[in-house]
């Protein structure tokens, strides 16, 4: 392990994940790495006991089936155990128990917590007294740093590099918290930009701004059709009609920006297209089974990049796999 | 292991499990064989580790605390783990998200999936881009396999056979759903029906003609103080008011069809009383301590049932016990 | 093991835990004992496999993050598994199954039962039917046995005695069911009781009764300035809005009653401030980091007692710890 390592290792146990933007290039780093090392280990259940004793907590403000499992599913996969509240919102919140006394009660039944609330802050919030590790899980319009962490590996894991790559982003450029937590991490990396969207929906400046202080190239578009043409990723985030007013003809729109297999056929033959789903228009079903389509691929690393991170937080090391 | 278990073992290892019409009299015999082996081993704990690391996501689009929570103990006597949606309506199918779409990404995280849902057909939607075997319990008016399958186990268990049995079946014939899953899988035996119902919810002409065709013998009759006397077994099902209009005078029906000790006492010494529950007024707890009463041993097999189904389908073979 | 502790032992095995007065005084002290075993193993994992091959199902008829949790990680550190249900108002009791029969039927899934329901001897009907124990953790007004045992080992933990010590109540002592509970588990020892209320939710008179008849010494007051002064442990209760009338004037009663730092600087150097939790007014977040302050601690020992209460019904014994 290099020194780098252990530096990202010993900054990650027993802290709290609460923001894409904590994370140094070593960390980054350290965390791919070993989630590469939970991936090849899977099949071979090389770290099934690597959690043995250890309990999650997954305190869900919201509903989110999909992340909630991701994370238990993880946890369960190294061998620990879960207990779970899947609508925090009836219980003691509504009581009029601060999130603060919330998390310093929940962090003395488990190791770890996983919390997803509606409000901005709320992860911080729950984390100031817990006396364990908060993963959040998305706080509302704020953060949500593993859906980041899990796009970031898969591109990595795709590309087999992260540097020199033309990433394009497609759809809510303006309220797409994964888009915002994403390019927080990509910052790092030499990275070709293009955010392709409705002017009423495009990326924030001060996020561009960030990016061409790093470095980063920036372009903005409406055109997607010219645009894919020369992508080595594309991530498409679904637009939420509820943005729109009507004379912004929101039907127009969603036509217009909903990927098929002929816009498909025009790209780079080894074009990876992303998605954090749910999905609804966005993505026609009929290229679910082109090769170019890993945004299930990209839900199934989830899980390996939650083993990590979990792993990570309470301090234990995946064994290697042969 | 006999050439024919082989098949049927093959048959239903990864295979979903989404309709009782599918099984053959091999695939139901290799099932009541292992539930069987099952039920003998679980007080010595005999295969509490079969399952070891294996992870089943119950996906509960409407709430069934019985079928869910039989599921989850079976897996748990194995020695597996659970996730589970108590309440999946209100995650990711709330955003717009295809049942397609959520059967594939949870496949991703658990090896077998148990899905119920109040759509007909939506357990093999689940099941179409699943890469992990799903099991339906129950979606909507259409099939309950697993109810099936446990009522059939105790007919067995309770007869030590299937052939040349007279099996009455009690109550809304027309709409219970779990009386035709049963009936399609008793059709392969020789057993002599009885159909007792007010006309209104009697049983469909087309299942009827079913058993016929298969040289089962039928009788239908609104008698049941006649019809009792001479069965072997009485498969009692709850009235629903709801499908009554007010002229059919559905008190007056709730209250002939009520089974009580009176009625009980006219019947063959070792007949066998069934009912999925949960009941209603359509038996009278009075009775719960008659011998005759199998019902909650019904529920209790239905645990080794989904035991065995789930070691069948993730292909694990249960260790004999002595 | 001394003969007394045999007894309590042989008591608890499989029996139901649905009311805090059916315990006698050797039962409280074995609970006491194993308890305490259970803590002082936390950390060494000493009994992390105890109850390996166990399953607990928590039914939640209403929902209560905290004592459910409490539970399922009792049960998890023990090594056993959990079935639940979080919601279940919504489940089969909404299709009209009596509470005996779920608990006749959840009781073939599962080794123990924990059950939380708003009606008044809801824990009795379903322990009624239930073949293996069942554990009241709240039956609405009526009782909430555990947490009382919870708040026994906390004041026995915190002051290495239960005899001869000056216990305060403040807040709701009419309608608080914790403070009824706990108050039934000190009668057995020589325990000064100061009950500080507004006479509008003061102790009922029958527990008063009660606690002189045993030989207890009991104080009423409405002056907590002049009260806390000589006390070994304050218990703090919430008080809720929604019993006063306009005229009671709640707002000028809750700023009354509202635990400060300068106020706990006149109490005893030792005092020690407990709170069933959720608070939300009566005890200011200012004093959480004062020494006094154990009401945090006692609801980590909550996790403890369910360790020790679910080991004890089940019939296993802590191992040592050195």
């Amino acid at each position: 392990m290099s020194d780098d390592f252990r530096v990202a290792r010993k900054t990650l146990q027993n802290h709290h994940i609460t923001s894409s933007q904590s994370f140094t290039k070593h960390d980054l780093e350290y965390i791919l790495s070993i989630t590469s090392k939970m991936e090849s280990g899977i099949h071979s259940k090389t770290n099934s006991k690597l959690l043995d004793g250890y309990i999650l907590a997954t305190l869900f403000f919201e509903p989110s089936t999909r992340t909630r499992l991701s994370f238990e599913a993880a946890m369960m996969r190294l061998g620990g155990n879960v207990i779970t509240v899947e609508q925090a919102m009836a219980c003691s919140s509504a009581k009029g128990e601060s999130l603060e006394d919330t998390g310093h009660v929940v962090s003395q039944y488990a190791d770890v917590i996983v919390t997803r609330h509606p409000e901005s802050g709320s992860a911080d919030r729950i984390a100031s007294k817990s006396i364990v590790p908060v993963i959040n899980a998305g706080d509302g319009p704020n953060e949500h740093p593993t859906q980041a962490l899990l796009d970031l590996y898969t591109i990595f894991s795709e590309k087999k590099k992260l540097d020199n790559l033309k990433i394009g982003f497609l759809g809510d450029l303006k309220f797409g918290r994964t888009v915002h937590s994403l390019v927080h991490l990509l910052r790092f990396y030499s990275i070709n930009f293009t955010f392709i969207s409705h002017p009423t929906i495009a990326i924030p400046q001060h996020i561009s701004n960030i990016l061409k202080e790093y470095g980063c190239q920036v372009t903005e578009t409406e055109d997607l059709e010219s645009a894919i043409k020369d992508l080595d990723v594309l991530y498409v985030t679904r637009i939420q009609k509820e943005r729109f007013s009507k004379d912004d003809n929101y039907d127009d729109l969603k036509d217009k920006y909903q990927l098929t297999q002929s816009l498909l056929n025009t790209s780079k033959a080894d074009l990876t297209v992303l998605h954090p789903l749910p999905r609804v228009n966005e993505i026609s079903p009929a290229i679910d089974d082109d090769p170019k389509a890993r945004y299930f691929k990209q839900a199934e690393n989830g899980v390996y990049m939650r083993m990590a991170l979990l792993a990570a937080v309470l301090g234990k090391s995946p064994n290697q796999t042969m």
